[in-house]
């Protein structure tokens, strides 16, 4: 078989002229030597790679779950699932990918680090939009307004755009609002005649805190009033994240994510809290080796680079919210059976 | 060929009768059903294998450390590096051990978690004895003399018979202050001529200091009072692990990496920075762990893990110092030649 | 908090006193120092530990998979995917192992090698009953009656015990045989006023005979008697491990797995690739380990490790039959629709 | 701080105007919806990022060898292995990002796979060139001319340019040639006396030849053939790759790497075999993902690229006559003492 003229060539498709081409050493133009700049280039310009492509598939999500509604038989939902574990799989690499910066010594960033400011990792317009599209909103951020003055205005007002659409939380708190489990399953029926009920308390939740509060070790009492504000009395919570239906529905799918209709929902769930995981220990990995390379000096920008990771690190957490909810998990085994009607309704159609 | 009578036996060389009928289900105990009890025994069975031969390795370094010489010559220092490199070969296979500790869910873990208390990794003698053998001191330890409490009195008195003997830190710091580069390799002669002298200021580091200077950025300036400080002054520093003599000839190795002698030296400090890394991100990993598994309760010990976690990913690192002076790097193309004499020791004999 | 003297103690529950105790040193017995043995004989034991894990976890999913009926409802299948997949994980672990394990060099390695003779991991019992249980056969298995002449008898006869129970693949394509969408779901009804019918062949499958064909490039055209004989002719296989009926439902679910019922099939059927990739994986990286510490020499239980694992690499694939399933999709856009009853079973109850 | 408007910009330094706007998708021209085709091209594209960081290290390395001599305290030894050692980092993140494509699954992978067609990985010019640059040879090749017949002439030229290039093998042979170890270090002396020696024959090596021969087990004894074509009649070996020299410099190295001149040596020794492991274990892991993808069906370039890669996976190691060294280790207890002159070469100044 020979070369055929027609039809696609490898590296045509790949644009590789443009993708092979993009790197110009700024020590190069100074007439110095330096080598490993090419690895901090060749390093970043995969990030941004592996960035588009973390931002297409959670646009691709957004716009699945902006639907009025997601039917449970439609494919949409297991398309959201694939598509956020396939994110997840690019942000172990990601990680992952820190290795490599390390094999850069501190001396050999010197070669050309003061060449390349101000400019800085922070600048990285497509890292804000991940975390802006899923859900970090710019109140939120460790120096709120800082970053915004570090970036071109065209570049600023991308990322605002992205914090104003609903994202990933927004819209996961929607989709958990819709799911109707108490108001119309017979759950209150089911319960009303065998509890004395508190007015305006549903039994399911009188019943479920008693449950709750006899799992407890008696140093975790305190949690009974936690519970109390996040389930029953519909008090804000510290995050506040999570609209009241939406958590109670939440920790509905994790109690009883053994039937079927839950299988999905409580992977996406756990998939929401790897995000949370994988973006932290990749700025975890990043601050060592920032600390490593450039020790108690400040990074290209200006700022110290790790103090900001730093703060962000602890900060940054979007589905916090989600993870606590594991605090109000009651032995399987004491799980208040469910109606036979509302059991129905979360399997398939038996004959 | 058959089996032979004679010889070893696979099963019996590893002793695999005990290794293998080692796990006593409490939840079985209890007549319980909880299924990844199983998982919880072979996991932590697991990482105290792998912590004996981490202490198994780290001993004998400590052992080669320990001699009143290491001859560079000798293979001894090769081997400490080759064991040290195998220490951090299994730190980042535990690491990664965290993600199948990661497949028990929250509600799988509530099947058994009340029966095992008080009991908790808190209990762990092999791991407090690793980061004992390594540099951590009673006193630097979140809680300090808490988790004496918590142990048996012998498992108590066998940390702190490793808290006694010198750690890895410690001999690092003597083997540091060993090397006689200033004492007598002529940079004072070298230097002599050519700067004006402060009174008691070794040229070589008034000549550095100038040129550290120069490489800082304006921002950076409050480093200067640090350098003399830590270089020049020998006043105490904030972490106070190397002395004033190991941390002048760890940043010498550093700089002057380039040369035979400080070949392995310079891998050998960096692994050290590798023994940290690894430690924290394994605490880091294991927050998050703990997080997802118990949320804000506690764990079977009794007290809140993540906090106690938490609290030592800051405080727990133990070669910090070292990583510091990447701070007072200069660019290699600006480092002060080094006299013809000390070159030459610095290198291979040349016939 | 002072130590409890009663409840548990996190020793004595992991039985450290067998687990740490374990470890005797062929070299030292025989007076010679060879530092590497513990780290030989640690591995091996993390390996069987493991092991151990493993078959609790494939053990427990054959019993599920053993009941006369897994109902679609009940949780069991969530279950045994749970639980394959922290088999994956595990495995995954024992791959990143063999970083360990070559950390030991040749020169090493031979400090101790010839006291071990003729001990093998050829003679991991627990290894060969993983691979029986997930479904590899004697007969298939190369050296087929070899490996147990070098086994003790009641080593031999507890893989043997294995072999003779339904596989993890036999079981597997029971399950696929119990899916009734052909029999009775209106399949034939829908297609057969639409086709001219062959006698005896089913109007979907000649249906989508024409459609695959349509979606080969020139040089794949082989595939169509392939594909007869595979899914219309029930001819036997090369392999003979999926029956007919088993086939056929397989492709089906990996063609029509966007409905809700088959999404947690898909990934199953997914995740039994997944440990065919992980076991070889695991072969190939210990050939190259092998290869690299002991060359052309032979294993210390006498025959060449090396090809013996090279032969199984090649061999010992046990879902190969469900990979090759890949051979038959079509693009997604020609799939037929299915008929609207079947649709509904499918699916979720929908009021 | 304000964004300045000198200075260099984030986005500009890594021209993203370029890097991201290079994904056109062939299905979105077709007018038809392929999601997965981004994943396609980005992932592509990051290998052949990666790709042209490991040329560009590989060249840096070769055009340090190719200097006449690299004098044991310059630094250039030290480069190379560290350069070395950040390619083997790179290439395990390569392995590590198969993950990513398979997220891509069969049915998705069939939206846009007839539209690539004749384009094909085996097109990566980029990888054929890291291939030849490490050493291997287009007669050696499997398919020998045909990968160049689907490649322009442009292409084809630039391999063939790097083929003549002397390869890091041939550079690694001649380095190893250029130590004189037993021409002048006094070994014949030291030996001369004490044994009675063949004419012609070495005494250091017919010492050595009986080591060996005592070391060996009784199935091993054809391997005694092999040392004495290999080490002492200089008769070509079946890869024929190191020369006679060579050969028993490298073996050398390995026997008495614990000398300080040998540490870094032995390391880089070790590092050419993981370039072959890094590289094969990607081919295996390669033909695992194509095999899950696509079955038995042919690659979008028209070749069963499962085939190819099989052949590759078992011809292409390059670096095997070194692994194969390992064969002829004897017990370090065991080893001839070296003459106290060469221990003094392999040594530093002592004074």
């Amino acid at each position: 078989m020979h070369l055929s003229e027609q039809g696609i060539y490898y590296g045509d498709y790949l644009q590789l002229d443009k993708i092979l081409n993009a790197q110009d050493l700024e020590s190069e133009k100074a007439g110095k030597t330096a080598h490993d700049e090419m690895l901090f280039i060749v390093t970043h310009q995969a990030y941004e790679l592996w960035f588009k492509q973390v931002i297409y598939e959670i646009d691709s999500i957004l716009c699945l779950f902006e639907q009025p509604v997601i039917h449970d038989n439609s494919p949409d939902f297991y398309t959201i699932f694939h598509r956020l574990s396939r994110v997840k799989t690019i942000l172990q690499l990601l990680v992952k990918q820190i290795d490599i910066m390390e094999t850069m010594t501190p001396l050999d960033f010197l070669d050309f680090r003061n060449l390349l400011r101000p400019a800085s990792g922070f600048q990285s317009v497509q890292f804000k939009v991940v975390e802006a599209a899923l859900g970090l909103k710019q109140p939120d951020r460790h120096g709120e307004l800082y970053y915004i003055s570090q970036l071109r205005p065209e570049h600023a007002a991308a990322i605002q755009k992205i914090e104003e659409r609903r994202s990933l939380l927004e819209l996961t708190n929607e989709w958990l609002e819709r799911m109707p489990f108490f108001k119309d399953a017979g759950l209150w029926e089911r319960y009303a005649p065998a509890f004395p009920v508190q007015e305006g308390l549903h039994p399911f939740w009188s019943d479920y805190f008693q449950l709750y509060g006899l799992s407890l070790l008696d140093n975790e009492r305190g949690n009974l009033t936690r519970f109390e504000r996040f389930f029953i009395n519909d008090e804000e919570t510290p995050f506040g994240k999570l609209s009241f239906e939406a958590r109670r529905n939440a920790l509905f799918i994790m109690l009883y994510r053994d039937f079927p209709l839950f299988h999905l929902h409580y992977q996406y769930l756990s998939l929401l809290l790897d995000m949370d995981e994988m973006m932290s220990t990749w700025r975890f990995r990043h601050i060592n080796m920032v600390n490593r390379i450039i020790g108690l000096r400040t990074g290209t920008g200006g700022s110290t680079g790790k103090d900001y990771l730093k703060a962000a690190l602890d900060r940054h957490y979007i589905f916090n919210e989600i993870a606590a909810l594991t605090t109000f998990l009651i032995e399987r085994r004491s799980l208040p059976v469910l109606p036979a009607e509302l059991q129905q309704r979360l399997g398939f159609v038996v004959k």
